[in-house]
């Protein structure tokens, strides 16, 4: 294993651009309806939202309601509504969640609590919440909304519980894994589930899309966690360290104070209770020769494979094929 | 007219209890399901939610849906939810206020931002904004979600308009008006019309409801902001004077500046930019004896007009009196 797997991961990412060719047009469309919708009279806050549209990250949200739609059937006039309500409300979530790290780089550009202070930041993602319901409402039915409602009713408790469990060494893997499921995977499930729904997929293999979502998701939060110890703030375009700083654990230190030998142990905790931004490179070496960051590919890799194989409800095709490699790229080169 | 407006004004509110007892079993219903959409398994969200149950307030707006729905047909079983729906957003907007504000109290009790940070705060916040999209989306058509969706777009962008403003001492009437009307009088004029639309009301009626509640929100939001200088904490329960504090210009403030002498607009100038708690009360004789704090309830009361005008289109009855005294309270005791 590469002694900087989190580098790898963020490489990795950036060449995912090339994956959404076939749904190239679509995607543009669906970014043409999210600035249409958020769009304001006001200067100021036309402002906040174009700086938000230099956020343009990997676009794994709306990608992946249409890859679901393309791969159950066909992609109609409700795929680029409903791509550019899932990447909205992801949006909201970057937005807030940044003044919860009080982070201050997102996607090589200035957050919005830090250009514009944690006010602006709180109202701008609450817009943003809004007109992705009211966007979603556009719809003929209201099954986008209650869908989208109750995936982001469980991402905010899922990021309640994060902020609850700050600082509690103690947290346990199970509590983990529903707090990762919450806050990423909620989305992620929701977004395929939609794009299979609205191309015609019957609720079997709508399911099936939501758990390929779902453990795509949980594979990838972990990926996330691990690149926040690993991954460099020039590459990844965003601040790092933050989960550590913030005491809040993640998967390869839970696993560490759950295996690692006492000695070891009870150095993490030390670091972990100094919360220092050298921490991360101090806590690296436990984490690598505990076998701890191993363990924590693993379980990435095992919920890719979970992904993978939800998948077997579908009839063979290109954006099955493409949905395949997205879940192999989350955790690609760390084998 | 009174030395101490404010104080009668919120004497008066308390007792807007008695005039909602034709709708009272409707308002516990929207309670129940209130209490119901936000329920968790996680006891951490719970006692949050439970928390936030202590604000108990005026339960105006849940009150503006019903009454206006009994004021154009009658109450369905649609009314409690769409009622729930209003409360929870304007919840919401209460939780994320405080932590704009840095308030400690509200109604009585702590704020979330100040019992458990600004962190928990915007979550929270966010929890209720999704939860009452979802709960809107439980009903037949995307009416109520398209409806509530854009009120709350509109409401966003005036907090934000209002954010911008902060420490702007040349804001003008007109960029007050539009900031009013956007946080606090949209939402009281969708409440209105989504009481009248589901009680089976047409296009016309459904206009001047809005318009009702619209011009009862803009006289509501003028008392608020002259309370805010006026108020004793002990009696509004909640802190005050944090508009001055943030240099956030309201009517009374706007109309000195503009109109008072040179001399006297000095040092009103010079008591705003140091931004003090005791600002307050020696800004008080200005406003007072230069008249801008008549004009303000001068301002109030012609909404107040306009509002009880725009039921014009509806036949007597007992709620259409109620909806009237609703709108005179607003500004009881003040003239």
């Amino acid at each position: 294993m590469s002694k900087h797997p989190g580098l790898q991961v963020e490489e990795s990412r950036r060449t995912l651009g090339p994956l959404f060719a076939p749904i190239q047009a679509e995607l543009a469309e669906a970014e043409r309806i999210f600035q249409h919708e958020l769009r304001s009279r006001f200067p100021f806050v036309q402002a906040l939202v174009e700086h938000c549209g230099d956020y343009q990250g990997k676009r794994l949200r709306p990608a992946l309601v249409l890859l679901a739609a393309k791969a159950c059937g066909r992609i109609t006039g409700d795929h680029p509504v409903l791509a550019a309500v899932v990447e909205m409300i992801h949006t909201a979530t970057l937005v807030h969640d940044d003044i919860l790290d009080e982070s201050i780089v997102r996607r090589h550009a200035a957050t919005v609590n830090a250009e514009w202070g944690n006010e602006t930041a709180v109202l701008l993602g609450d817009y943003m919440f809004t007109h992705a319901f009211h966007l979603a409402a556009s719809l003929d039915s209201t099954q986008a909304c209650r869908w989208i409602g109750a995936a982001t009713n469980k991402l905010c408790e899922g990021e309640m519980q994060q902020v609850h469990h700050r600082g509690n060494l103690d947290l346990d893997e199970a509590s983990y894994f529903a707090i990762i499921e919450g806050k990423t995977a909620e989305l992620t499930a929701v977004s395929c589930r939609l794009g299979a729904h609205y191309a015609g997929a019957d609720d079997e293999v709508c399911e099936a899309l939501d758990r390929y979502g779902r453990c795509l998701g949980i594979a990838f939060q972990i990926a996330d966690d691990v690149l926040d110890i690993w991954g460099e703030e020039r590459t990844t375009g965003k601040s790092l360290g933050t989960d550590l700083e913030k005491q809040k654990l993640t998967i390869p230190i839970i696993r560490l104070l759950e295996s690692g030998d006492p000695e070891t142990v009870d150095l993490a905790r030390r670091l972990l209770n100094e919360a220092q931004a050298e921490s991360r490179k101090r806590l690296r070496p436990l984490l690598e020769e505990s076998g701890a960051l191993d363990y924590s590919w693993e379980k990435a890799r095992w919920y890719v494979k979970q992904a993978i194989d939800a998948l077997d409800v579908l009839p063979p095709s290109d954006s099955k094929a493409v949905l395949v490699v997205l879940a192999e790229y989350v955790v690609r080169r760390t084998s």
